[in-house]
């Protein structure tokens, strides 16, 4: 039995739907692949680390199932969403089972996949404490917490590990526009854990950092390039360049899973852009609400790519990346890949 | 007749309710300077030159109504809102008329407050024409078009102006969250003009710099220190940084009445906190959303305060001061007042 907050796997695979929080806690149980791929798509299933792992338990359960086209399965699975890497890599380890025909090996590899995931997140928040202060006021865009990954989750786990730990933290959350993944998750998420938080819009960011009340600045990552610069969430690159003009730390808190070991740079990320209905309105449990005409145009790109040197520190479950380090090519290094420095 | 694109007065005051825009245009008729106030602090009218002119339009119109107690009825006013200064410039120009008891002089002063914002508007729209050219991408945020003000706007007229004098502009709108003004009042202006747009959310600001697609950013003003610093709708002051980092020129368009000659710098201006509910949800023609729990703690300040130094230039129905000339006490000279440097 594998168990996370968004996810439970028994040989049966159920992902809880995060676009009905935090009004319901509902969970779909997943039929196949394909199926798992629509949860991707819809983003019932989200959070970088969390869809990679979700898709290789699918893809294990249609091998033990004695589904067809194993093969052709992986390609879908990997296809579905663009920006996030974690699907793309935990894919790739699944492939070579496939390739061998191994149903018991492919089992191993998504349980694995689950575990790595859940040591990583663990050590990122204990990675994380050493920048993380008594009394402190910090910064958070998207849900990055245990609904993301299968653990307490990436850069929200260090502020929620640091209140375990006994230091007094006050998380500001950005509700993430267009989706509210802030408002809608971790305000569920930091409720849970009795975290003390209080919920702004994105435009109010730089303001509460002019008053003084953000120490720092913690977000994660869907892809990073080996120079260090990163896609996350739309919303971070504003935040980084916030940050940098009021020299307030700013870091990415990602696995190592989401290193995308071909792409040199943030220009090497591809951005998704997503459908103009989800910047005309929102939804609620009450419905859906609209608030500019159907035809208005809209540009709605799900992510922003975030140049290495906004940078103060990359926080890994393996080792932290300083800027400088990462401007030296450590990183790189330690994947043993070159890049240009950033 | 006085009549603008948000307010007909014919000795009787109707505005027309803009929490109904775009979905629904219904006037509201004004029955007497309490009622002006609710439509106020309701936000039905709102945009800082538009609530001084209805003030005063309401407290003439009591005038002639033989209401008692004009003095009480404009201190109500002058309170409706603290941060927009139009208001109580505005009422202070009507003060005067109240004291002598000229039911006449009244009325005048406050058709007068009515002509004056539109023939600066016209200038601002004019005077803005030096700063922006052929086929640029304009960002701006808020409304300032004709619903904020009598005329044709503050920050939003200067594009509107140059696409109706053949300059091919297209206008990037932030949503302006947590009322949405931006999404529901700018997409509904720019279509009645027919000038091209494209609504975002608010934190994807900084992408579209970053891609090359802002050339200008223009914004309007609540309330402007004799240095230049200033208070506008919540996100401007991010807006600025962004704008700054990618060396993109930023500036405000607003009428000298805008200007508090008491206020020396951005810490004179008080901010307005409103209520937790716009931030935990949204309002459509299908009714409320809500997307995080009632007891969410939220922080919801309506402004933020703009360092001059942010600023490339103020643009008012006078003249345009650069960023150097605000430096030098410009803006306070021309007012004769002393102020400190940016």
């Amino acid at each position: 039995m594998k168990i996370s907050l968004g996810l439970k796997f028994d040989g049966r695979l159920q992902v809880l739907d995060q676009t009905q929080l935090p009004w319901k806690e509902e969970w779909i149980q997943i039929r196949d692949s394909y199926h798992m791929v629509d949860t991707i798509k819809t983003l019932q299933v989200r959070g970088a680390p969390l869809i990679g792992v979700s898709a290789a338990l699918a893809l294990a359960m249609d091998a033990k199932n004695d589904q067809p086209d194993l093969a052709a399965r992986a390609k879908a699975l990997r296809e579905a969403r663009p920006t996030a890497v974690n699907l793309a890599n935990a894919i790739d380890r699944m492939k070579k089972w496939i390739d061998k025909g191994d149903i018991a090996g492919l089992l191993r590899e998504a349980e694995t996949i689950f575990d790595d995931e859940e040591t990583a997140s663990q050590r990122m928040a204990q990675n994380g404490q050493a920048f993380i202060g008594r009394n402190e006021g910090v910064l958070t865009h998207c849900n990055t917490g245990g609904l993301a990954t299968v653990g307490l989750g990436t850069a929200l786990s260090v502020p929620i590990l640091a209140y375990q730990n006994g230091l007094d933290i006050h998380v500001y959350v950005d509700e993430t526009r267009p989706l509210l993944q802030g408002a809608r998750l971790n305000t569920w998420e930091l409720q849970k854990h009795g975290v003390q938080h209080t919920l702004i819009c994105d435009n109010m960011a730089g303001s509460l950092m002019a008053e003084g009340r953000v120490q720092r600045v913690f977000v994660g990552a869907d892809r990073i390039a080996l120079n260090g610069d990163f896609a996350n969430k739309i919303g971070t690159y504003s935040l980084a360049i916030l940050a940098h003009f009021h020299r307030i730390p700013f870091y990415v808190v990602a696995p190592l899973s989401t290193v995308d070991t071909r792409a040199r740079t943030g220009a090497d990320i591809p951005i998704e852009e997503r459908a103009s209905e989800e910047v005309l309105g929102a939804r609620g449990p009450e419905g859906r609400v609209t608030w500019a005409a159907k035809n208005t145009n809209t540009w709605n790109p799900a992510f922003d790519r975030t140049p290495c040197n906004l940078l103060t520190a990359l926080i890994t479950e393996e080792a932290v990346y300083s800027r400088e380090e990462l401007d030296a090519g450590v990183l790189a290094e330690a994947l043993g890949k070159n890049s240009r420095s950033c």
